[in-house]
């Protein structure tokens, strides 16, 4: 690949100004315009949305193309793209048994490949930022900024006796979070993994934590029904009203899951900032029983946005296809079509989750002065066509784009273009992590 | 584009020997073997499955990748691609004049267009063989022979009063059915539209039609509550009652949908040896209401095939997504993770629906004998990564292979070889869809 196909990805050096010419634009700015016309990127920024001279230093022909914000996975669990199609089908409790028995296994260097492994995965379906739960997000932070990717990485958090990790996970997830404070791919997030292995001390250690670093926490909540009973009959109080009576509901929080909510946990979700990721797929791949209710989340003034979960639940980062199953499950869950239509569903996976991550004003819309996180999208691929101005939005939620991904940019680089990963070997990841299966497996 | 490049898909020539060596077949036979073997296809049939010394005239390199049986789209309305997010998010009132308005407006070549928009799309997602319901059938019949796919075309039957054709539909219909008698590709089928547009006398003729041809009806049946409700309070009877009491039901059919059924109208459609085509994405889009009993379906003994419906109500023609989809579905409404299981949800798209066709000793298995139907699916994709014998089945069904279907072999002949559209100008498909829609809506 010669050194110029790549010349905003110098590592260290200098970015380099970027125009993307002759494309639609989905902007997701705060009128959704769509716009055929070009933009400017400058040091990683978007510098201009429309009509430019400036002589730049390399042009991106985007004729026919979408040029959209890149797609935010709200809840994951990236490592586990290792896990791919191992537990499927299982009833959930012999799920977790074999999810964790491999996860057990794994050491840094496979918790590194199998970051790798999602983060190329998530570049080429269109996913420029994620929101990740899990431990050693030291290693898997080290993925992130060698492929290029955005991440929000939360490091897991819970009671010493129920934890796998070396040392105790509150000191663990502090250290991460002081390491990564000042890096620009990389946002430490603290993750008290839920209310069913987490003690309310920890809970709040978890919160102070955050809140000392000026981050948020992000859990799982209420995913299936019978972890809420549990809790109710142990504690005589709903997961969500505990948290509220104890103080641990913070702004800027996300909850991931949020299925088995009653209307006064969602006032209290609403009271306390909280956002809720929904995971369409995985909820009903577990047959987590239920669906989340967006509609009344809307209605509440909830901010919503949405996650593919680990790729052993799922068992695919593709966010434009949970867009696409997020819009179904509603709408045939409510037995109405016109509930949760394409445009709110693009909003829950750009803008929308961008606050969620409290990163409304860097990321989540092409506007000038946000990062330049970009997808472009082959408007002349047979999935996409016609793509018109009048129907642009609900061919990206309804008509399976990640299969038209072209190119992807990250904070100005491209870690896709032309269809081919930029800045690592993707063949050594697609090797490395087969190798590193066969090795869990064969254990 | 090199003239070997297509070796085998000269039109009118002689069908040459074609190897695909050292693929992981899954070959959907009666065991559900999956073998790292060879593949021999002579004249269009696959002639060995393993080892062998033949000299050929073509080699398919399939190192890394997954050798499938192409899947069998069992319900769509193929050249509606052309209405691709034309109507979306709308009530199924509102849905149905808005797609009523657009179709009454096209033209022969816009149906032609269409229907070669929605054959390349199949092929480029790994779908070698369709079954359609619309009229116009000898316009789609060009466009299916051109492209090269495999279809089963339904021309539409309904009473004179309720029709737009030109000419009377059960003419119609019989001319096309003895015009395609003989074609290699193309299936004529009789396609009742369904009862809310069919008296009894059109219904009873249409049998008639398709048993004298020898082929089946394909029909809507069942798919919203409100025309089931409808039909009972006009008739007082349900549909499948009233289709059974008439003497309809015949071994061989297809009907589409069967969302609202009773298990007595189950039994009666398994009594009468009518297959059922599912079609989830569809029915949950347009907010059906309910899910198509499936796992009392296959209890019954019913033969249960997959479709993706048209455009305009799903909007895409990807049976991999069309897989995720219907096991999420079941899997979700049942709360039992373990219903619908990856296997089972493959053999409905493959070898099922072959057998829904009445074509299992033709197509739906990769075994000697077969016609060559066959797709190439790169097992080094990210999003396909770990590819272990042990997981082929998961990820086929799960992990999203559309984005990496690479080759694609029905009837012999390469339709998508290296990810390009080989018999016709994907170009000016593309170009021609896009004016044909400007100019529809100009109107």
């Amino acid at each position: 690949m010669p050194d110029s196909f790549n010349t905003l990805s110098h590592p260290g050096g200098r970015r380099l100004k970027l125009a993307i010419v002759n494309g639609i634009l989905v902007t997701q700015n705060r009128n959704r315009q769509i716009l055929r016309d070009n933009l400017l990127v400058e040091d990683g920024v978007i510098t201009k949305v429309g009509k430019f001279r400036d002589r730049v230093d390399d042009t991106l022909d985007a004729t026919d193309c979408i040029v959209m914000p890149g797609l935010i996975n709200c809840h994951t669990h990236v490592s586990m793209a290792l896990m791919r199609g191992m537990a499927d089908d299982l009833k959930l409790e012999q799920f977790l048994e074999k999810t964790f028995s491999i996860d057990a296994l794994r050491t840094p260097e496979d918790i590194e490949i199998g970051a790798e492994l999602g983060c190329i995965e998530m570049a080429r379906s269109g996913t420029t930022c994620f929101l990740d739960l899990y431990y050693s997000q030291d290693v898997i932070a080290r993925a992130v900024e060698r492929v290029g990717l955005r991440g929000y990485l939360g490091w897991a958090v819970l009671d010493e006796e129920h934890t796998t990790q070396k040392g105790k996970p509150l000191a663990n997830c502090e250290r991460f979070v002081k390491e990564y404070a000042d890096s620009t791919l990389v946002n430490p997030v603290v993750a008290p993994q839920g209310v069913y292995v987490c003690s309310d001390d920890t809970l709040m250690a978890a919160k102070d934590i955050a809140s000392r670093a000026g981050t948020f926490c992000h859990y799982h909540l209420s995913e299936t029904r019978r972890e809420v009973y549990d809790y109710v009959r142990q504690k005589g109080l709903r997961p969500v009203e505990h948290l509220e009576k104890i103080g641990f509901l913070s702004k800027g929080d996300v909850a991931a899951h949020c299925v088995w909510l009653t209307v006064n946990e969602l006032k209290a979700l609403a009271r306390g900032g909280v956002s809720a990721a929904h995971c369409p797929t995985s909820n009903m791949k577990l047959a987590s029983g239920g669906v989340a209710p967006l509609p009344e989340m809307f209605d509440e003034g909830i901010c919503v946005c949405l996650g593919t979960d680990g790729c052993s639940s799922n068992n695919s980062l593709d966010m434009f296809q949970e867009m696409k199953t997020a819009a179904l499950l509603q709408k045939s869950s409510r037995w109405d079509a016109s509930v949760m239509p394409a445009q709110k569903t693009l909003d829950i996976a750009t803008i929308g989750a961008a606050r969620a991550l409290g990163a409304e004003r860097e990321i989540g819309s092409l506007e000038p002065g946000k990062r330049a996180d970009i997808v472009v999208v082959d408007g002349r691929n047979p999935a996409m066509t016609p793509t018109r101005l009048d129907n642009i939005v609900a061919n990206l939620v309804y008509a399976g784009p990640s299969k038209a991904v072209r190119d992807t940019i990250i904070d100005g680089r491209f870690v896709l273009r032309d269809r081919q990963i930029v800045c690592v070997d993707e063949e050594r990841i697609v090797d490395g992590a087969a190798s590193a299966v066969n090795r869990l497996l064969s254990v």
